[in-house]
């Protein structure tokens, strides 16, 4: 291990992964620490949407930034696949966001003004997924909301993140970060370094070392329980979405049902109840789910912060120790575009003014004000 | 492997097992072919109960069979203990009929007639699982009907009979059994065997060899799927059973709910429908059993014959080729009384004449004559 | 199901599900039985090489059909996506064939003959694979040995013949065919049907229908073990292959490092001899292989037939059963060129003549007249 | 939750468990908190051993600590069971510490002279364990070197603590002690409780909050991999042990062979290097070890200390802040003794002076001066 990095990033989750991917791209210095493994913590249990419109109505400024990260991967899936070998799982088709009643309709309202997203009625939705409940009304249809496996992504840009020359390691938790000669000390299993930037990529496991930074946020667990599946039967094109929940088909064969929201659960067990509501959920978009097989059931802790936004900006006293946590039930879609607004703070770049101010560590604070 | 043994049993699940060690106590020499290994099939899907009353009214042929075999399991706990070196996982306790209605009730009046049955009223139900639901009426108590681990007493009566004498043979399937000199040829995947007797304890899984010895009856599959899950809290003193469902907890910390039947379902997947079916029956019986977390889930086939009785005994035509197949609900309680009864018919001892009528192979023409 | 098809299929492994496929492309009326689940027995436990090379010297007739085979994979990766959504994990690069001795290079020589092999010397194959042992002294490079994932790509096979019309059925055995007027019996577990063909493609598990079917030759089970193991680095590009040992690097981040020989063992169990042998041929090549991590280990029977070449042809007395097992190695290779060629048997297409007569059925008793 | 409890114990391995235990026997109002869940961490990667002389030459300090932990689970298996319904897998049959050597039979000379061990020629060890390598020389036979299964052990010793009114919180991790108007202030995941004494039973993983309470000793991890496998036959009577390598038999059938010994490497993954290790260290004891079948791998970390010996006792300045942690290759054999150890503080008993002395959590220091 080297004495002196020029960039330390703390977390070797999607978005560490992506940050360090795109740092060094950029020829940056940078070292990575993962207390456990690359990507086995909140992103492998992960869905794997890239759900720009999904999760949200178009609107806001996250909106913007989850495009431009959408878009990203369609050039990173030949990109990471050239420089580490592995399939990022990346499968076109969209999403269809069902419509079951009157309220369903009504919430789609400003989606639907988008030019990305289209109503497909009733008899369009059942010749594309012959399979849905009779009792559907109709789907929004955004073919850009597709998929990719959380998993294999994360460990891709890690991968090619050491391709290109990033240092990586594993089992090496970080206990401490404090200043040392304008600098800062960071403290791992295995010894320290020195860093003249430190990025927070820890999900939603760093509530510790917040404190010690004098961080005054924390990130809360919601926890979510999911399914995965298959079935004798070819039995989904699109990935379906309603109330929250989803089925994604995925490119090896797999579905994946998902997920429960259980706030302040840091747990990784699944529970009988998670399951009988995914089922339930399942079997009112296709009746026929009831069938499918059981592979295997997962659990993941989803980072979520006081307003839903993720925190990617500077900490507030300290402006070369960079946050990238909280994104809740989003990482996976935004981790191309957080990964490259933290280079652009490191390098120098200039950043979206609307992100910069959605995104800020101390936003808090300033509503206060 | 030898040219000649006195006897083959061909299935290494419970019943095979057990045969090839009572048999081996009495010195004979015998073999065991398992195609696959040892107690890996419906064995290994089973609950483990022992219900001797739990599973009849206490007043068919079946049930002084039933009583016979759980009672030798008082003393071959021990024995294949020394033997082997592995705990069948035998767990005091007993078992409770749930009454939620006037039919459960009613339909328990038989058994409670029996002296082994005692009746309790729903205070009693309540005082002992505190965690019953409370619409509770009150329940029949057997304590007699107590539990072991599947597999582990199968690799017991397996290792057992290993230990005095008998050749047990894994990955080595018989693909034909034919006449020979007046012995049997048993023809298999490594080589042929001749036997002064050949005993099918083959499960399910006979129906194809059924036919080449010219048995005109068929086992007939009754998928049964399990969930093995655990709880942080110790939630259960008893077996707990309704409307042929049940929870048993093991001596291993972990509970089996069990268990669906799909009749004529050849696969061993386990569907989301099976799943939420088993959730909804433990909820009903302990409310709080949504809380419980999932290990994983399993499936087996019931080996079900016409009447629901298993065939044990005598080929119409060939006398020294023996039955014991078709326990369906029962393998695992069933399996001593079954060693013995096969032991009885190789060794010339007397057998019950009840049990030999009930169990005889050609009962089905019997009856239509 | 219905009561009569044009063709039956026995058997969902890569085979049957290639020949299905290809049948529904050609719009013929076609069922497939699998007793279990498709791709679950030999499919499962492939590396996955598409080995036209790697396994052959380039020169015998096989290595036309294996090319041929190879070849229609360049197709098949995006046509079978389309009907499936299955990516059946194409992954580029190719084969290097190790020479770590005089033996070895000279072994190579018919094979650097062809025009797809490339000779690399000692220097280049380290520029190739940083991590090669450094006693290396040289390889065959081949290009157009690829590879691609054994389980996925059957499950692909199967769901795009589903779309194309086939009906699969899994968990339904057939036990018995015989003659009926003209056409075939096939006895099912869920029932009987009619078929003017049948096509046996039930890899090294057929022998007991063999013998009814008056087919004197047997499939001999070679039993293979491997380990499917990851690196926190990207350490390959290339397949390696020395004394028929290999790595292949997976498109999913996964390692296959693989495998054993064992003639004549039916059992799927891992012993720890094989693993032991493994990780020293693996060491071997990349001494760094040690410091791998283990994910999990697999086993599986490769059909073996007395001369090492598969069936694929007419039965000598019935025209209209199509045998095709005994892929030995090579079955996920030739799985495309013998779904062409039973498909051309069908429909009435011509063949190749040297394949016909290598392949044929009854070429044991033709080589002893 | 309370927000008070007497005790507040830190970490649910079988350490803290057993505390939990001896505690709530004596009605102290016990709090647990574990950031995972019970005994899933190193406890659950032991293989069990009882080793009160089979890791010590008898002659030591610990040396009687052990046995008097060892003598506790001759009545805890009973007690245990009867609060939990947990089985702790208790297998009598005892150990042979095999000599190959002059000098491995010199290393035993000092335990030989103990009352509880005997020496066993050559021709006795090949009679009780027929297996073993012909180039025995003889062993130490210790018939109170028993096994347990560990996690098994700790989940009953957790739910057997709870029947007696402790307090046991999985998934809520500690992040910080602090002292607040003469009791320590326990701040949880889910919130904060007061505490008159808390009791540190963190295994390896305490390190962060040791510094947090002014401690300046730290735990050293000590990886260990080992192979869970089994056999068809009945391998073995005994545990056999070989220069800190060993194999255990279990009573569910199951056999470990353990460990590797990894300084200062915080993954719990298996490499391939450890998997050979252990495999020729095996073959080496029992030579036909090479047939067994794999079942699965496992790894944990040891809590290793600078001495080797456990830290059990009071914080050096805070005496109601208790350590129990360092139990390196021995913490199952020594939870029961810590726990009544660790209850003795607490409320107050006499606690033998030559453990006090060795344990003392400062001993370090006492030592430099
Ligand atoms: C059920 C479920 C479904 C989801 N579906 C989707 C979806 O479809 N689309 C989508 O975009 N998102 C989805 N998400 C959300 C997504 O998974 C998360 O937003 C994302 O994984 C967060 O990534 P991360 O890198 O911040 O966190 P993590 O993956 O948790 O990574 C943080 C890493 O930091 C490490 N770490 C923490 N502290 C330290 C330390 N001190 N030293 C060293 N390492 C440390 C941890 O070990 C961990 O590996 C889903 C989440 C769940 C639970
Ligand atoms: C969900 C479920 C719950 C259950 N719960 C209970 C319970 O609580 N109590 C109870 O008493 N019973 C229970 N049972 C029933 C019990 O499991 C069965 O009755 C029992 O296991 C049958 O044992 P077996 O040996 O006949 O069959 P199997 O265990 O299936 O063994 C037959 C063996 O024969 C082998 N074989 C077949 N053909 C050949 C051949 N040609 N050559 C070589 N080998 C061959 C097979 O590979 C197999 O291993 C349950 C069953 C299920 C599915
Ligand atoms: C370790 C190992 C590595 C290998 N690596 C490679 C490789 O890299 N490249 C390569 O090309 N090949 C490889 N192979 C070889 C390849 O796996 C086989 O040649 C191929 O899988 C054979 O396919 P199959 O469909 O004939 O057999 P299977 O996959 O065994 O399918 C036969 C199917 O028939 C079913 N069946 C049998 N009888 C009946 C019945 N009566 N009724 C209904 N269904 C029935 C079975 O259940 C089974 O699913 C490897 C094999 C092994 C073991
Ligand atoms: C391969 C191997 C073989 C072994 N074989 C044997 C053997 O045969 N016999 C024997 O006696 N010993 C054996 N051991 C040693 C034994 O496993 C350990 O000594 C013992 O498990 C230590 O128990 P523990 O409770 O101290 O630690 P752990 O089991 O690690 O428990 C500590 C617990 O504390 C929790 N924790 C930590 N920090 C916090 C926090 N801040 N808040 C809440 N919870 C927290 C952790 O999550 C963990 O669950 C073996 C060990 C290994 C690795």
């Amino acid at each position: 291990m080297k004495q002196h990095y020029e960039v330390v990033v703390i977390g070797g989750g999607i978005i560490g992964c992506s940050i360090a991917y795109y740092l060094a791209k950029e020829k940056v210095d940078v070292a990575l620490f993962e207390k456990g493994q690359i990507g086995l913590m909140t992103t492998s249990a992960a869905a794997g949407m890239l759900g720009a419109h999904s999760e949200s109505n178009g609107e806001d400024t996250i909106f913007s930034f989850a495009r431009s990260s959408q878009q990203a991967y369609l050039r990173l899936k030949d990109e990471l696949y050239q420089l580490s070998g592995i399939d990022i799982g990346y499968k076109e088709g969209g999403i269809l966001k069902l419509v079951f009643s009157d309220t369903d309709k009504h919430q789609l309202t400003p989606l639907l003004k988008q030019p990305t997203a289209e109503w497909l009625d009733k008899e369009e939705v059942k010749k594309r997924e012959p399979l849905i409940a009779p009792n559907i009304l109709g789907a929004a249809y955004i073919k850009d909301d597709v998929s990719v496996i959380p998993d294999q992504t994360c460990e891709s840009f890690a991968k090619s993140a050491r391709a290109l020359g990033a240092s990586i390691m594993e089992s090496n938790g970080v206990y401490q970060v404090e200043k040392k000669d304008g600098n800062y000390l960071v403290r791992t299993m295995h010894g320290d370094v020195e860093a003249n930037y430190v990025v927070f990529a820890t999900g939603v496991y760093g509530n510790g070392l917040f404190r010690q930074i004098g961080l005054d946020e924390e990130l809360i667990p919601i926890k979510g329980e999911s399914l995965i599946v298959h079935s004798e039967q070819h039995v989904l094109e699109y990935t379906l979405f309603h109330e929250s929940c989803y089925i994604v088909p995925r490119n090896n064969g797999k579905l994946v049902i998902g997920a429960t929201m259980i706030k302040k659960d840091w747990s990784d067990t699944v529970s009988l109840e998670g399951i009988k509501f995914l089922i339930e959920k399942a079997k009112a978009m296709i009746p026929s789910a009831i069938e499918w097989k059981i592979d295997h059931v997962q659990a993941g802790l989803r980072p979520g912060t006081f307003d839903g936004n993720p925190f990617i900006g500077r900490h507030p006293e300290e402006e070369r120790i960079l946050i990238a946590c909280g994104h809740y039930r989003n990482g996976i879609l935004l981790a191309p575009a957080t990964g490259e607004m933290i280079r652009d703070f490191v390098v120098g770049k200039d950043i979206n003014n609307g992100w910069m101010q959605t995104f800020r560590v101390d936003r808090r604070q300033s509503i206060v004000v």
